[in-house]
């Protein structure tokens, strides 16, 4: 199948290394709302073009994955597109969702084509397992904990305190609250018993350090209720130990049937978010793609496509071989 | 919606509980192969009838769950009824799994019902998530461990040995090779590596228990491919510390995406193995007669069947709730 990509971040990046791994998809072009000469891509043979021409290349692309900013840039973009494209989007404010649902399941109903959106990992393979352990337990509670990871927003936070030249922000969960769940207790846990944050800050020479710490440690939201530890570090100290964006978490579910307990945990260890959610992508993709072949059409989510639609290997080899 | 249980041992009791705890489901009747004044079930207001009164009770019944054994019953049950109700099992002979697909096939489309076959959590969850990881990183090793669980198959193999009057096997993952999986370290594992068994005997009187413990040790495919240690105990102490049924275990999957390595792991830890699968069956059911009212028809197992299926919430519910 043919693969278009819109927006070449982490997340592009991401995606093109997963659609380059499965032998069954080939990316030929990415779209980009910058110059296209300026960006360089990693797939020889595919093309860099200024996102005005996916006006006209319907049937050029059988799937285009959207990799923008759930802020702005995906309530926009994917309706735009849903109803000329299969489209594919990460969508992640959840709030938002049933808006943008909405939206998309509009214009991809209108253009009889599929729209899968808040796909990846959380939302994404987290959900699926939320919702498989209700649907199997429903006497019973969900945990959802993140990282150790890097957060890119809580990081971009920091980085606009004065006299802060960059900065690196970890999620962490806190190992007693991890302990609690497991152990079946049903326990309430605030936010700040559930994580933890780990900042390490590149001050400017001279800056206030006693100050940016304070302005980190009391921002409302990002770092106000949580336990947060600041350790200031040198830009060569961040670029050497990390650079990477690594991140993961659990989903952890206690629930009964009848007078037995039972726990299931869904766990992630990341060495990359985004390419990580850009292999979820892509293999969403495929389902995008063949659901559009057998003539369905409107929104998707997580939620309503069959698993076996995500693999390139056929039923009768899925039951021989995975079941 | 309507259900019917078909065969009333540890399977069917724990299918009984699940069924209790759905609002939406009711247990209407227990079919049994003994003689149903005989049987006493925990529903009040469901009946035991005699399993021949299935040949003219189609229009009584929603979902017929069958809980059988795989190695005589399953393969003769699920296709006998299968035209007749929607069905589901928990066939779980690998090696018979394309068989018993093909002949449930046949007779479902045939009836325009659905059949779904090998469910639980191995075959089942277990499963699902080993396609999941597949498709989402193609360059990866998936390895599954059972236990710490009671494997009913060489509890039974051990009561069969001469002087034995009870007996308890537990499959027991080694520490060692989960740690060396979960590092990423892609291991080839041998059977003995991988998995230990531990046996709690109940002897008799007077018993030789030098040659049971060789026996069992010995016994080509239970235990002979494994590290086995044999405890002797009284069946006061089995009947206090080794009733239940626990059962559990991991999917493990390693795998990378271009030069980032990824951990995912889905676990279980059940104090009921049957409790458990009886759970998965009945959130199974719901799908199936579900997806028979849309107008399917044929054999599905957990691949073929999306996850918004086994839910009882609606789709704008689990968008907003579990997404």
């Amino acid at each position: 199948m043919r693969i278009g990509i819109l927006g070449y971040g982490n997340l592009g990046r991401g995606v093109e290394k997963a659609v380059n791994a499965n032998p069954d998809q080939e990316l030929l072009y990415v779209f980009t709302r910058r110059a296209p000469e300026r960006v360089k891509i990693n797939t020889p043979g595919a093309k860099v073009l200024h996102v005005d021409e996916l006006s006209h290349m319907q049937s050029d692309i059988d799937v285009l994955i959207i990799c923008g900013g759930s802020a702005t840039d995906l309530p926009e973009m994917t309706p735009k597109y849903a109803a000329d494209y299969n489209v594919i989007d990460s969508f992640d404010t959840h709030a938002n969702i049933p808006t943008h649902f909405a939206k998309v399941d509009t214009a991809s109903k209108a253009g009889g084509k599929i729209g899968v959106i808040s796909c990846g990992w959380d939302p994404g393979m987290f959900s699926v397992n939320r919702l498989y352990s209700h649907a199997i337990l429903p006497n019973g509670k969900d945990y959802t904990f993140w990282g150790r990871g890097v957060s890119q927003g809580h990081s971009d936070a920091i980085r606009r305190i004065e006299g802060v030249v960059d900065a690196r922000q970890y999620t962490v969960p806190v190992e007693d609250a991890l302990k609690r769940v497991r152990s079946g207790e049903n326990p309430e846990l605030t936010t700040r018993e559930k994580h933890k944050r780990e900042c390490y800050v590149v001050a400017e020479a001279g800056a206030d350090l006693a100050r940016i710490e304070k302005e980190i440690k009391e921002m409302p939201n990002y770092f106000a209720d949580y336990d947060t530890t600041v350790t200031f570090i040198t830009q060569d100290e961040l670029d050497r130990n990390h650079k990477g964006l690594p991140h993961g978490g659990s989903v952890i579910y206690t629930g009964s049937c009848g007078d037995t307990k039972h726990v299931i945990e869904y766990s992630l260890k990341l060495d990359s978010n985004p390419d990580f959610t850009g292999s979820v992508l892509a293999a969403y993709a495929r389902a995008a793609y063949r659901m559009n072949r057998e003539g369905l059409s409107g929104a998707k989510t997580v939620f309503d496509i069959a698993p076996a639609y995500l693999s390139p290997v056929s039923g009768e080899e899925l039951r021989a071989h995975y079941l």
